[in-house]
């Protein structure tokens, strides 16, 4: 089989550059493979589905900011239902965390982002089920948790049903005539001569080479351009050739709530019109809560960082004691409205994490276009990487976001890597 | 047992690291460890030994021209015999390269490296051996094999016999009162929490963590601070701890000739003081050799890119087919003194390949200084990066290397990053 422009998975990344690239090139042969049976059944299906503008980086707020602007025009203009709530993001902080962060927290008000920043006693009235002072705590002491000074909600922010969102893209890009292929695994990824001489152990290293394609369960798949979206699984297809995936594979849990005493949490009014609390992150451990509006339920992580391991897990599992052992005696000193209730399910995926940078790579490769490393942080910024991906292969220096903004192809690849360090990964 | 600074791993950026610290901490109890029963039997043993100050990075200009001018040093006045030959690098050039390259080169003149450009006339009377027209012969069209057309000859270049050169530093540094423990297996990095509460599944995420020693093969060893420099093995004991070792391994082989129709090589006037061929690298695929002046053979490598995969090795193998079917046929095409004659003896090693800029990492991690991801040319920064390890130990801003001239420490950090990516990997 051949054709011009072989999409490697179906996840977000995958599926938001095929649909870039069929719409930009109405002709050309586009095809998405992936191994699961459906769109996004990878880690894009484990995620929060969390989506914010707020970065440290302002390559990420360009990213994120369009991109939240396309999951709105999805809904309003080409009327998928894709759950996007904009419940807001609210960090909360300790007094020494802020004023660590005060500079940051203008330079990101500064390129756009809206902020509103609650004083403590405001978030006492809003909250009810708030501890915000805890001074005197004893057990609080002993886990060095601090009182929250103050509290920054980030307004552009939310979440959405990720697996709507991939199905949007599958339905617009076959709308366009592109085709997909599940239940296809890549085994490898092809590499041929420039000019093939026919000689076997062809391509040897004198001879230029490039990716022209993929060995798949399905048989080879021949094509002029490969794009490799395959999120933390890149670096199997990637090590072989001696590509670095410039990313290791981090495991992340969700734990969900359904239980009527944290009803609290999906009643509180002020911080947006569906009278929730917002997307929350506590000032500690990097622990971090989100109401499921349509469910009614509560999704809570751990963005745990020195300790948790590297590596690439086929199928990570939750695990039950760290709920327990880890996050409980945290979240329950400002939340006591947890105490002794345990997750109703759980589920584990995996971060395509960036060490160098934290930032998503999305760099030329002879006959490929690798697009991965997001770090956590790929749907919210879905949109604008397929548009990059589709100015990379028209050879443009510069993308058009949705929305207008002009973002440097270049600045994500490998070559003339151009972005500052991401430090809000969560 | 407790040391205040516990170096794990004795290749040359361990031993060099530790020399510089017990230098600077004489009253520190420095401990080194390597499983090996030697210093530098690692990749340091494997090296090609090849030693530069041609880089395309200021950086790396910088940090190999001060550690060469330490090599002197270590001669001169230190006396001891690294057998350190400043035969030059000769690149080779095809006319479309230089073309190619002329500005990178004006730029690497400007910061101060010596290079001297030979016309295509002045390399074919100097070396006989050389054939610089490729015009009209057919095999060469159909490897795609270009004429030369000049030779750029770095001045302050050579080689050094890295074993005599580990042992120096393992010398100096035992005359400091450092203590050495060969035999001695990292197993893993042990993290604690800063204040232990003797619960069991310490540390827990909402504990400030930070790395305390090693778990070794001959029992734990705490340490106030470890210093990490283990080369490509460094992910097998990062990777569990989540941190981010930058770097993958990549398999580099050396194929040694000892053969008198080569003896040419060996009977070139005009580059240098010992009459010999520089290291000598061809226009193509990434060969090049050298003569070792001291055993009068030939060593041979051979920088491949795209389709060498990565991936750790414990004892890497040299291909016997690598050199006859990859390198050899463009070999003999520049020199024909190679045909029919086979290496008399090869091996492999591994590089530690920073695939986002390709320059080497110092970075601190809570209770750790990690140093690695050299990329292939760690033993020509090896004094360098062991100075810049001392300094980040001593909490300085700027590390003065050898010869006076200053690096900022953090520019080979992960957080505030500042270099430039290198473009001259070989």
């Amino acid at each position: 089989m051949e054709c011009d422009i072989l999409v490697v998975g179906s996840g977000v990344l995958g599926l938001s550059s095929a649909y870039h690239l069929k719409l930009r090139n109405p002709d050309s042969r586009v095809v998405v493979i992936d191994r699961s049976s459906g769109p996004g059944q990878g880690n894009s299906a484990k995620s929060e589905g969390g989506l914010r503008n707020v970065f440290t980086s302002e390559a990420n707020y360009l990213l994120t900011d369009s991109t939240i602007d396309w999951f709105s025009h999805l809904e309003k203009d080409l009327g998928y239902d894709v759950k996007l709530h904009y419940i807001g993001y609210l960090w909360l902080y300790s007094e020494r965390q802020y004023n660590g962060l005060k500079s940051t927290l203008e330079a990101i008000q500064k390129w756009g982002a809206e902020l509103r920043t609650y004083e403590k006693e405001g978030l006492k009235r809003m909250v009810p089920h708030l501890v915000t002072d805890l001074e005197g705590d004893e057990e609080a002491e002993l886990l060095d948790i601090e009182s929250i000074h103050k509290g920054v909600l980030g307004v552009k922010c939310g979440c959405i049903d990720t697996d709507a969102l991939v199905r949007s893209y599958e339905a617009e890009f076959l709308k366009l005539g592109g085709e997909l292929m599940y239940s296809t695994d890549a085994k490898k990824l092809i590499l041929r001569p420039e000019e093939e001489l026919g000689i076997p152990g062809e391509p040897f290293v004198w001879q230029e080479s490039r990716i022209s394609g993929a060995e798949t369960s399905r048989g080879e798949i021949r094509a002029d351009t490969t794009v490799l979206a395959t999120g933390v699984w890149s670096e199997t297809l990637l090590d072989p050739l001696g590509i670095d995936a410039l990313m290791r594979a981090k495991k992340r849990q969700i734990f969900v709530f359904k239980d009527s005493r944290l009803g609290g949490l999906l009643e509180v009014e002020g911080f947006n019109k569906y009278s929730v609390m917002p997307l929350t992150i506590l000032p500690k451990a990097g622990i971090l809560f989100r109401p499921e509006v349509t469910e009614g339920s509560i999704w809570l992580a751990c963005a745990d960082e020195l300790g948790r391991g590297y590596g690439l897990e086929e199928d990570p599992q939750p695990e039950a004691n760290y709920y327990t052992d880890e996050i409980y005696h945290v979240l329950v000193k400002y939340f006591p409205c947890f105490r002794d209730i345990r997750p109703a399910n759980m589920w584990a995926g995996q971060y395509a994490v960036n060490g160098y940078d934290g930032m998503p790579v999305i760099t030329p490769v002879p006959g490929m276009i690798y697009t991965g490393a997001a770090s956590g942080s790929g749907i919210m910024k879905c949109d604008a990487l397929g548009r990059i991906v589709a100015s990379l292969y028209a050879g443009e220096e510069k993308a058009e976001l949705y929305g207008g903004q002009s973002f440097n192809v270049s600045s994500l690849g490998v070559e003339d890597r151009n972005v500052e360090r991401e430090k809000f990964i969560i």
